[in-house]
């Protein structure tokens, strides 16, 4: 922070010769004093002439009133298609046998726990022992918690300044649990990691809309985005008011990212005026499944590196690969094994607690590593963590946690090890099980789900069924989707909400509906299929 | 939801005109088809001559290089003297004795736990039953756990889809959770209150954010804020590209509001062509910790009537009133008592589960209450949110429980009390003592704190003090603060972080340390104050 401090104070004598009028009274001591008001640069001075002259009076509040990058923000994966279902789902309450289903099952989202998915035993045990330490020395709770869950429940308090759950943090998060996490990216990288680079957000969506506010000047200053990409760094973008920058994943080549795209694209965003200051990559991909190559991580590190752009890698599905030949490797890990230190290569990477095997969306932990920036630069971050304080405690103990489970030996760590590998096991079943099923379809094309949770078939559609879209002023895949939805109560996310080559059509589909009711699913999905390309082939 | 989409089908054909070139491979059933993608609007689209020039190349990440936005923002509470004591911290830590002083006590910040105090035993129950509910039902919990706790965590994992408390909520939070706050707030103001108007946050700063980036378009729009104010409200304004606009509370009159003073200085800013769009008001006060009468809150309702701003309602500190003439009464109460329905002002009540008795600061939890806004706008509000998913659920939970503790007859209803209303007695015990003793300092000036968690106290700072700031280019108040710091160990924030009036000084010292350390921390102030004075005196 000193730094910023003396930064600071530069600023203050800068600001000199900016005093504010005073509409009260003065102190005789200091009358326009140039330090008088740090707020002074954000006050409309007050003018002594106050004539009643109501030159811009307040707009009504309407929707035409409202900032226009709020207007411009689309989130498709909670958009249009997820309204019908609530409303689909109500009928159901009120009025069962309304529809031709018993039930709305929601693939739209990565929201394991809500499909039924089970938390890990030993982290939900550590977070209420943590919620309530008062119990930890009572003989009852020896027999309600694992040893090694009361254990690491004492040391997560001795972390903690007066072992004050309910207390503020340090904006960055717990010293304690930013140390550990540090040693969990250590031991998953073999590279160092310090915890001062760690900053513990509530899940990883505010950790990127702060990089975005960072970054962004204008709508000359552009973010390079994988096409299809997760909506929310389009919504991000909008919000921050910059221009997103496609790049095109190849659908031909299990969605290879290109080099030579990147380059043509960098250049064509340039000519545009565009400014283009980070590159984001997801890996594996949302919505797409693959898992990159290192050789191709490799690519991209040099390219951002020659470019000057910053790496933002969300690298939330890291514990979700299905295949034994794909393994996940940090861009940070990749960086290093290059040569290139921390000095060389600005680079954030995001995680989070609401994916991977453990899948608690609910409790909002995650947090960002941020290497490469200046300290500077960085006291920036610090100060934008803490306007908002600090992320929830209990997401904070548990990204401490997903970084650092049960180690063998420990009493939990049989339970814990069958917890995670039978979700893991079930949902490379259930990803290669619905990938099959969609390439039996007519016209439809799914590449492998390598990971993350998400596939994301191409559909060709006949022409009439796109021209009946058009009469109804949909996107042919939005269509689809609400089709499908008014069927068999699957819910899916047309392509459109993720970007895609314009002209072909897509949809997302999650694989976490529980394992026993996928062949349901899988016939559900079949014969509607069949019975829409009956209404609608060419 | 409905209207928003059919919003969204009508932009899709105004943007019928400008379809995107395709890069790759088109489909044959579709070239250049105008809803191809909702994303069209933000893609660069893609030029076909790709050559190398490089109009716009990206600048080194630099501090120059950030958004200007997030340089101008500040925030106090962590700022520059929360350095200086962690510093010290760190200090006593290495070389146990290096400063005359044992510890550092932060009085910087509303964080109750922090210092010591206890969180609310049934609160804390239910947290940890919902964290961990397989054990809801096992013998030892019975022996562990009050009955009413485990009743109440059994209601509320009934009132949660799939009883998953790891799972997403609705974007609004959890619907059974917002019935019972909305009840809460019946019960509290006696006017209906509708669920589908809570939105659950994490904590009240996220809240406060949506609102400004909703309202906000540019520079030219304002937005009311009272000075002294808290620093959250100009931060967050700086971050979204705004104009704070100032309203001095008078501090001759207990930090009065006083109606001619807004419509002075709203007239002041409307001629200097700012639209001014919402109206800040922070009652109880922070760090003002005064508490509106009803009469003067009537007055500014209808105020923002007339003038048709947004009524911004910080009301975080209602349950943190120590005189016994002064009660809480929510904007909202005193709208619809004055006969204002939904449709004729539109407001936000803003509330946390950080401030009260309950202080749980870590948890973040809060809500805010819309009312007044149009279906469109609401809309709006609900898409930003969706960006973000949802707040914690244990947050959420916690929100619930704070606006429904146990009642008569409740079996923690008794022990619930007694904490209440211990911590409640002894913030207003320690608010007195604190208060009378600023009051017996030579030149210092403090108001009652009739509610929130803080005093202001005014010094007048002696000529050579000031001049001795000068020389070492720190405002005065904060030269006072970081002199106080080093000699006790107290940490204040100065007024300058917070708005003042120009050339007073203020700081804002919080009354949280415990009881006991209070006379301690008395006999420090007045000691130090009597140096520095002896130092000064001019």
């Amino acid at each position: 922070m000193r730094k910023f401090v003396a930064h600071r104070a530069k600023s203050l004598i800068t600001n000199a010769t900016a005093p504010l009028l005073n509409p009260h009274h003065q102190s005789s001591s200091s009358s326009n004093y140039y330090y008088t008001s740090r707020l002074s640069r954000f006050l409309t001075s007050i003018a002594s002439d106050t004539s009643m002259a109501s030159d811009k009076s307040t707009p009504p509040l309407t929707i035409e009133s409202l900032n226009p990058k709020v207007l411009k923000c689309e989130y498709a994966v909670r958009g249009e298609i997820v309204s019908l279902a609530q409303k689909l789902q109500q009928d159901l309450q009120v009025n069962p046998g309304s529809h031709p289903f018993e039930e709305i099952i929601y693939c739209n989202i990565g929201n394991p726990q809500s499909l039924g998915q089970q938390p890990i035993t030993f982290f939900r045990e550590v977070l209420a022992l943590c919620d309530h330490p008062t119990i930890l020395d009572k003989s009852e709770t020896q027999g309600l918690f694992s040893a090694d869950s009361i254990e690491r429940a004492w040391q997560i308090l001795d972390q903690i300044p007066g072992r004050a759950t309910g207390a503020y943090s340090h904006s960055q998060g717990i010293k304690g649990l930013r140390d550990t996490i540090a040693a969990g990216i250590e031991a998953r990288d073999g590279f160092p990691a310090d915890p001062n680079d760690i900053f513990l957000t509530d899940g990883a969506s505010p950790a990127v809309h702060m990089m975005m506010q960072l970054l962004i000047r204008s709508e000359n200053d552009g973010i390079f985005c994988p096409i299809p990409q997760y909506p929310l760094y389009s919504a991000s973008i909008a919000l921050h008011g910059g221009t997103l920058v496609p790049y095109y994943l190849d659908e031909a080549t299990g969605w290879g990212l290109e080099i030579s795209e990147l380059k043509k694209q960098l250049e064509a965003a340039r000519q545009k005026g565009i400014t283009v200051r980070a590159l984001v990559v997801i890996n594996p991909g949302n919505p797409t499944g693959q898992v990159l190559a290192e050789e191709n991580q490799r690519d991209i590190v040099e390219f951002c590196k020659k470019e000057g752009l910053v790496l933002l890698a969300d690298e939330v599905y890291q514990e979700n690969i299905y295949v034994p030949e794909k393994h996940f490797h940090s861009f940070k890990k990749v960086a290093r094994s290059m040569g290139y230190g921390d000095k060389d290569i600005p680079l954030v990477s995001f995680q989070s607690v609401s994916k991977g095997y453990y899948g608690e969306c609910g409790k909002r932990g995650g947090y960002m590593e941020v290497t490469g920036f200046s300290p500077e630069v960085r006291e920036q971050i610090y100060k934008v963590a803490s306007v908002n304080l600090c992320s929830n405690i209990s997401g904070q103990i548990l990204a401490s946690l997903v970084m650092s489970p049960p180690k063998v030996g420990d009493e939990s760590y049989e339970s814990y090890s069958a917890e995670k590998d039978g979700i893991l096991q079930s949902l490379a079943r259930r990803a290669k099980t619905l990938e099959d099923a969609l390439n039996n379809l007519e016209g439809v094309t799914c590449n492998k789900a390598e990971g993350a949770m998400y596939l994301f078939p191409r559909i060709v559609l006949p022409n009439k069924a796109i021209k009946e879209a058009e009469s109804l002023k949909k996107a042919p895949d939005a269509y689809y989707a609400s089709r499908l939805l008014n069927a068999t109560g699957i819910v899916v996310v047309p392509g459109s909400g993720f970007g895609q080559v314009p002209g072909t059509w897509h949809f997302r589909c999650t694989i976490l509906p529980q394992e026993e009711k996928i062949p349901a699913i899988v016939s559900q999905l079949t014969e509607f299929h069949k019975k829409f390309m009956d209404e609608f082939r060419d």
